[in-house]
């Protein structure tokens, strides 16, 4: 493939503000580049089209492999679409650095989506640490909302550690379950559950829409008990199928409520700036400690201390910090 | 009062281990003091003491305030001591260290076991961060065990951080609820009810007992719903009454059994270990960042200019870590 030319910061915001789902695309890749240049460019394009996130709603979405979240988000994205909105679909998948194969994946796994001309899919690129995946997804839906689509879902496995990421740069987080009371969480790691706003038991079709009507009343009780977040409103449980659509309209109602709530909304994301800001600092710091040769070797004799009883961990703390204040720059 | 001549590092150490409860009491005073040579010394005492720890077996026990946390732990307490066992009761109350008054109330509020000759009841001192007081818990905790004491009880109230610290400094976290399902976690943060290893109703007695054992069932059944640890256990949950000691003998059995797991508790221990010296070195490090006048200063700036759109958190991070490393030691 030819190499393409880079075009100026400009050129780039233009015409992702004109909807160029081209271009668009080609500035996402800069943002994923490791490139420096490109870093940089990315970062001018990232300037100039800031401010455009008024009337935007971003959506996490989650749930274990097997509860049929293409499916989910091909016919909720449709009705959203069909309801007037435009839908970017972005994907953290942090396994597909493992296998490399999440890209022809997911677009092939999201058809109608895919081919539509008011929706935009772009999986997160395969390889890079989950860190630089989720800053290049926090930084991309940015640009999506520049290009004009005012929802944007970010999708991922709920096996790992994606999930809190993708918690702090949604508006919603929405957990996808299968009916089935008792086991349908085994596949979901602790944390997660809690993070969620929205719990839609999906597969309500044929004979489990019985077992999905008694999965959500069991969650519904659960909550009472289990406050899952430090705020006003519990989650809310539906139930739906993505199969039949039944139920569908109604998660539509439902995220189009939360839409509205624009004062809630702008304010989180003002929180949610500087935990970023915060986070970055933080795992940066703690990066320059733990990866310089010498404290990785003071670290190691002192560990072994605390091991014998030689010593608390605490002092060892002191002792460490004091030598990395010392430590050549 | 006159001020105490210090004792020599092994005449601590001696007078600990044979036992005496004033030089283990004066021994506390030296972890808890701010004097530098105190902590020298203290830092001695506890290398002495170290390895004593083999046989005990610490519990945390949390609850809000009126479910009757102090009737509870007098009640369990004098069980354990008529089972043979020697009993240290600490207690964190980061409230306190507003009222300062909590050394009085906690003497008076466990009469017997202030009274018993088996029993050791040490308030944490007013006054203090959390993390200071953490730490000195922590290690106060050894010099209990090397004092004898096979169980040790670490006390906190369930409305603020300090959960989470006497969570990584004991072997089994105990969360003390109400009767009345539903509402009984209002007054308990998000957090800390993940973090329970075994479920209390207290105040079973009287027209409560079919409450508390509704109580109970609730708790079991959401249990299965969300599970709260990454474990391959679920917590148990038991209804007592303090007041009339019913199911007391029960929880005496439950944490008899939790005591003979003696390589979980080793290997978890290990674990505590890692968590407080990597905890440590942490917090070490963003004090000296988020205190230094520079940095506070060109924080406040980056973030007006992330509100104002003008850069994005992860590049205003960068710029802010950039300028830490060229900063003067």
């Amino acid at each position: 493939m030819k190499k393409k030319q880079l075009l100026t910061a400009d050129e780039y915001i233009n015409g992702i503000k004109s909807g160029d789902r081209f271009i668009l695309s080609r500035a996402i890749t800069l943002i994923e580049s490791n490139n420096k240049k490109h870093r940089q460019l990315a970062q001018k394009i990232m300037a100039g089209c800031a401010g455009s996130d008024q009337n935007s709603f971003r959506i996490g979405i989650t749930g274990s492999p097997g509860v049929g979240k293409s499916t989910f988000i091909e016919k909720l994205g449709s009705s959203l679409i069909e309801g007037g909105h435009r839908l970017a679909v972005l994907t953290i998948d942090p396994s597909s650095q493992v296998t490399k194969g999440s890209i022809l994946g997911d677009k092939t796994r999201m058809n109608i989506l895919s081919a539509s001309e008011n929706a935009f899919v772009r999986p997160s690129p395969s390889g890079g640490t989950l860190g630089g995946v989720a800053r290049n997804t926090r930084e991309t839906i940015g640009l999506c909302e520049a290009a004009g689509y005012d929802m944007v879902f970010v999708e991922t496995v709920g096996v790992g550690q994606s999930e809190i990421s993708v918690h702090y740069m949604t508006d919603l987080f929405l957990l996808l379950l299968l009916p089935g009371a008792g086991d349908e969480l085994q596949g979901i790691k602790k944390g997660v559950v809690e993070m969620a706003d929205l719990f839609i038991v999906n597969k309500s079709d044929g004979d489990r829409e019985k077992l999905a009507e008694r999965t959500r009343r069991s969650y519904v009780n659960a909550l009472r008990l289990f406050p899952l977040k430090d705020k006003d409103s519990r989650p809310e449980v539906y139930t739906c199928s993505a199969i039949s659509g039944k139920g569908i309209p109604e998660v539509v109602g439902a995220l189009e409520a939360y839409a509205e709530q624009e004062e809630t909304i702008q304010n989180n994301r003002l929180i949610q700036d500087k935990y970023w800001l915060r986070q970055s600092i933080e795992s940066g710091l703690i990066a320059s400690f733990f990866d310089h040769p010498l404290l990785k070797e003071a670290l190691a004799k002192e560990e072994k201390c605390i091991m014998e009883g030689k010593t608390s961990p605490f002092e060892a703390a002191e002792r460490l910090l004091e030598l990395f204040k010392q430590k050549p720059k």
